[in-house]
């Protein structure tokens, strides 16, 4: 896993030279190497192997999925939306730089996301590429990431039923999850048969990283998570501890670990050690 | 070139049904079916057309270009950026919904652009596919649209030469059209030498949009234009008229009526007739 997010950081890396204009390469630079867990693009690499792929395949998309992940942190901290100042230990875009840059640097990632597996994925049909970029594009817009940051902001305040937190937390959160995981496959050669047990297990892990984000917004320091903790109960926003309880929460966890590794159960149990380890990480994780 | 504007806005509206969240799909669709020239996806097919393609083919991509221009413009209206309140006649959008609605109804139009070429097009190789997304890609990113709203933000109160104006304009403008024709002739069928005459062609065309727009925002009430007029003295934006006088700026639009039709020359004629034709209603629009 180390060395998988090693390659994905040289990857981004070279992905954006700091050309001219200077500042947008800047902050465009600046939040996706802040340093994140690269948690959707680690599955992606591992989803790629797991079904016989060469890693290298899927790094341009594993890459993709990271600027998408960061464009999607970028714009929703934005003062107009969670108005959040620290993430991942740092001012956040719009404090680092202005408002007006960050927006474009996220509009700049989410288009380069796009234009950098259609120009830099080698060794793959471009049939393939061409149903993942349609997996991409399925998860950010008006049915991914943007219909779930919609009914959040739509929601504060409110009262939310389980059903409507978990609208939300399947958009903003399992289907990029979702698409990390499919895309890799698509990139390595998966069949359908795969494609599809791969993408069950990446919804229950897309729960399961949202549940645990919730647990650690009420049991940990800011400085622990790298983010404003306690935000959500300042805020007065629904999650899983306030509305099951933390003991129950922790239980939900254990079921949604169990569920995600029985769709594993079809494939080579050595291969598929990464994901396992995955799925035992995100539940198990400290920030 | 009518009947080709009532095919795009009737793909548009059906690109986007006005499903949940509500919200968002509202807003998409408030801006994207507003009732623009669609210059860019009617060059698109004209392109198509031109090089031997089914219009057909390139319905899609024409509608996704639409869809970047229109998010460039629902992000560049932003309080943050441009800060207008008037765009085609109506309020911006971050005036008839908010600002957050703005700007993830923006990114919501830019991924499914994306999507759209991909999962739409049909009776095209995989691989023209591919093409045409990096293509337009790069006119999207930091080193297109967004490019050039960086330096124009950067320079507003600044001296501009004419040299630095030209990018701004190139990078606003320019790209998305260049996008525009290019992915017509891809889908199309287009060889590389056609291709590039196309691309020379786009260039032209897209530096005389901006010159005229220039002249019209000097010349023209906001009535007359459906946005506000004056705006470019008001902020003392460097413009074309401001930098070479209004009659020398109506002799440049002349040159680059002429150097454009120039790249049409290699053509049969009658089928280039659109091309032409688009050349001298964009250089002699009146709004």
């Amino acid at each position: 896993m180390k060395s998988k997010a090693k390659k994905v950081n040289k990857a981004l890396d070279d992905a954006i030279p700091l050309q001219n204009p200077i500042k947008i390469h800047e902050a465009m630079r600046y939040s996706l190497l802040a340093g994140g867990k690269r948690v959707r693009p680690i599955l992606c690499l591992a989803a790629c192997e797991l079904v016989g792929g060469d890693e290298a395949v899927a790094i341009p998309v594993a890459c993709a999925i990271e600027m998408i992940h960061t464009m999607s942190l970028i714009h929703d901290d934005l003062p107009c939306m969670d108005n959040d100042d620290l993430r991942r230990g740092k001012p956040t875009s719009h404090k680092a730089f202005d408002e007006a840059t960050a927006i474009l640097a996220g509009d700049s990632l989410l288009s380069l996301s796009f234009e950098h597996v259609a120009a830099e994925t080698e060794n793959v049909s471009a049939s393939r590429i061409v149903r993942a970029i349609a997996e991409m594009g399925s998860a950010v817009g008006s049915e991914g990431l943007v219909a779930g940051q919609v009914v959040d902001l739509c929601s504060e305040g409110k009262e939310l039923s389980l059903d409507e937190l978990e609208y939300i937390h399947v958009h903003k959160t399992s289907k990029l999850l979702e698409a990390a995981v499919v895309c890799g496959a698509i990139m390595g050669g998966g069949d359908d048969i795969e494609i599809e047990r791969l993408r069950k297990y990446a919804r229950f892990i897309g729960l399961l990283f949202q549940v645990v984000d919730d647990i650690l917004d009420v049991t940990k320091s800011s400085e622990e998570l790298g983010k404003t903790a306690g935000k959500d109960l300042v805020s007065d926003k629904a999650t899983y501890p306030k509305l099951m309880g933390l003991e129950k929460t922790k239980e939900f966890v254990g079921e949604l670990v169990g569920k995600a590794m029985e769709e594993l159960s079809c494939f080579d149990a050595l291969r598929a050690a990464p994901l396992y380890h995955l799925a035992d990480y995100i539940a198990y994780r400290q920030n």
